[in-house]
């Protein structure tokens, strides 16, 4: 079996401290997570910590994905190591919709055995920020109630 | 709750095939590192893999540690993250002496909200040969056998 793997390593800020402290949202979106990258769940742990967080692990037959919440600071550390055909940046998406993230640090790291020099390489540490994102939808929200109106004088 | 993590992303190569593939050895030896991290274990899930290989993942209050195994590679590919006062290096040091590795790589990324920057940071990344130390380990073996019948001779 070939031992490539690629992990991303992702520190989400900004986050809904409600959303990081709700057990049954944070396990339906990594096992969200686990399905858009295009993995195969083999088990799972999911525990509340006190006085708040979560921490969890979905174990997938192609590696795992991990993440662990500080609601008061909302913040998640969260890693995608996925093997094989799986694409861990769809639940790098998935997450970072899911937990309401402001912004996203990500480090991308391929792993695997290499006969050519060293077996993990960065591919890359980029910081992405949802800000802007976030204004488009509300912008489009506003622009369907804007039209809203518009199409119903046109129909009447 | 204080958001510092360490973690150390570890290739082990040149591993013994037979441990990789005992599933109960490397629960074992997963538990084992995870104590001598002086991290509290909260669960942990291990599974086989066919034809050959194990996964597992031990979920600790300070984070988790997780494993995934080639053994027709000889390769480990393993993480260990741990918040707060928890040691990774000791659980790196047990399972490279456990696993039987000839070589480590490993990377060392610091973890948790900065204010000033990135949240991340890739603090090494380097490669250990245990070859010399094995050889050390032996040198000391063939040292006691030397020594013992001079102290035999002596006590006679």
């Amino acid at each position: 079996m070939n031992t490539r793997g690629r992990h991303l390593l992702v520190e989400y800020t900004g986050c809904d401290a409600s959303v990081l402290d709700d057990l049954k949202r944070i396990e339906a979106l990594m096992n969200q997570a686990a399905k858009a990258a295009r993995t195969n769940i083999v088990a799972s742990v999911f525990q509340p910590f006190e006085p708040q967080g979560v921490t969890g692990v979905v174990v997938v037959e192609e590696s795992h994905l991990s993440i662990h919440t500080w609601p008061e600071h909302g913040y998640a550390a969260v890693d995608f190591f996925t093997c094989g055909e799986a694409i861990p940046e769809m639940a790098h998406r998935v997450l970072s919709e899911g937990l309401r993230a402001e912004r996203a640090e990500v480090i991308f790291v391929d792993r695997g055995i290499s006969h050519i020099g060293p077996s993990m390489r960065m591919r890359s540490h980029s910081t992405e920020h949802y800000g802007e994102r976030a204004y488009e939808r509300a912008s489009e929200h506003a622009d369907i109630r804007a039209i809203e109106p518009m199409m119903a004088a046109h129909r009447s």
